[in-house]
């Protein structure tokens, strides 16, 4: 059974994870959907009431039944890379394989319809809660008076984005910052506007789930940092990420919400507040995590390459399937 | 509670149904997702583990925890109308909007996740397999030796588009063809197509699900309609829709297939056989019914309102959930 690893060409987080799946002796095929038609080929078979499909890539072939597992890490547009691109193209090359692939028994990190929901913050912050983690009081509004009164009540505020990365070439990330509550909010009404109580931190935490796995690395706020750094991305900071236990509590509070959320992996985003209490910030469910690997030395890649490598319960049943076919009728 | 209907301002279905809830005295939010930021306007606040959000609609505030149902009908592009539109905007605004309602416990139709899955055809043919809907021969294929080989073994095929309407403006249905098994497959490597089984039929049927309620339409081929006019979309013809009695294995397929797409409408089409069977062809999530309730006379509006109007069961208890908030830290 294979891994298929859903790519760019350029992905040294993916090579890591590739090398640990040979050292396992897991066959994996990887590929760049931009290279759809063209140096990736596919083709699905529904007949007799059973599919059969396969997709090649660089002239390997795999079975669409051989398929264990499928990683989503950064795959291209489809139908991105032809001599002339097109929308319609791009449309049906992707229906045609992410359809394809939809139909297999694989196991997904992260299932695409489980990623396209998690990327909402709101979502995020009810779903955080239900899960029993602290969550920051936030606003997400167009109401000048509504932004207004919060600022009131919670004076100490941050605004960021309320998607993620801003979608120009390449995509650049937002930083999160403060706001003064006697800042002119009259603007919210030209645009939804995230504004957060901020949490005193003590230090940044970024947990990775991966499955059942979890590993946290803790980022301690220098005792002479400007309080105006609130967002790690972007504050340079001598101190190092190092790897912290996870509290019972938290740890729950994330299966929980890896569970509702349907997601196999994501990246927490936690602020540690001088009780020693993490507070949600968010869960990127295609955060990188080679940084923290590095600096930590924790096994996250052996953690992803060993989910993927997991063997996959369902797919001997449902290909033995009873299914009406053209013949059978 | 009321009844959210996400759609443009011309929309005469909608407008059906409007007068069908109208008529049942429920109240109803009709707005365009286009005019966030703008004339709508939305809020939401995460504090004390509760979410509470409003949105607002040509001057009416509804309440996020009051709506009972959210028709997802032919929303425009959030923040498209506004005086400068930008991909950043457009994201923003609909990540603060979808990503609210989505926190609520509203009913669906259709759940924006269900609606995002039930468009791959692949997917599609190998749910109304496992429905036990009888599906034609089916190859997607970018191996031109493959489109050979499904030709030599169903030399009457059509082809069709793997995806739906051609994304131009305004979008383009493609019609299914007949193609020739002598024809040249060279050109499938250039970007993936659908190759069927041509059903000769003596009919085709549309068949309208809508929650439980059922209902099918017929359209005859006449006698002498020309056997390459296979897209009854595209084909004129005498002989009008009449209402059709379900036989009660499609009626199951058709419940299965629903379910498993977590769909509470679906459009259904079928080509029948000599023999009276039922061939499954697609099934569109946010197909027309418009047509067929006015050739018909079935009350489809009505069918779609009633589903709109039923009591939400599950809004009561998840409001009063108990939360981790911050107070109660």
């Amino acid at each position: 059974m294979t891994v298929l690893i859903l790519t760019c060409e350029q992905d040294v987080t993916a090579d890591m994870v590739v090398a640990k799946l040979d050292g396992r002796g897991v066959p994996v095929v990887r590929l760049d959907p931009a290279d759809l038609p063209g140096a990736v080929a596919l083709s699905g078979e529904y007949v007799h009431g059973v599919f059969r499909g396969h997709l090649s890539a660089g002239g390997r072939m795999v079975s669409m039944s051989g398929l264990r597992s499928i990683w989503v890490r950064r795959p291209g547009v489809p139908a991105s890379r032809v001599a002339e691109p097109s929308d319609w193209l791009t449309e049906e090359s992707s229906q045609a394989l992410y359809g394809m692939l939809r139909s297999t028994d694989a196991r997904w990190m992260n299932h695409p319809d489980a990623a396209v929901r998690a990327r909402h913050k709101p979502w995020q912050l009810q779903v955080a809660h239900r899960s029993r983690l602290p969550v920051p009081a936030t606003l997400i509004t167009t109401f000048p008076q509504a932004a207004r009164d919060f600022a009131e009540r919670f004076p100490d505020l941050v605004v960021k984005p309320v998607s993620g990365a801003h979608p120009q070439e390449p995509p650049r990330a937002v930083p999160t910052s403060r706001v003064a509550p006697d800042a002119d909010f009259g603007a919210v009404a030209y645009g939804p506007t995230l504004l957060q109580r901020r949490v005193s931190k003590q230090a940044d935490i970024r947990l990775t789930a991966v499955g059942d796995r979890i590993l946290a690395a803790r980022k301690a706020v220098a005792p002479d940092a400007d309080p105006d750094d609130v967002d790690v991305r972007f504050a340079a900071s001598p101190t190092p990420w190092r790897p912290v236990e996870v509290p019972p509590r938290v740890a729950a509070g994330v299966r929980a919400y890896l569970t509702e959320a349907g997601l196999s992996y994501g990246a927490f985003d936690f602020a540690e507040d001088a009780h020693g209490i993490w507070w949600f910030l968010e869960c990127n469910q295609s955060g990188q995590f080679g940084f923290v690997e590095i600096e930590t030395g924790q096994p996250i890649a052996d953690a992803v390459a060993a989910w993927l490598a997991a063997p996959n319960p369902a797919a001997a049943p449902s290909n033995g399937k009873a299914l009406i076919t053209e013949n059978q009728r």
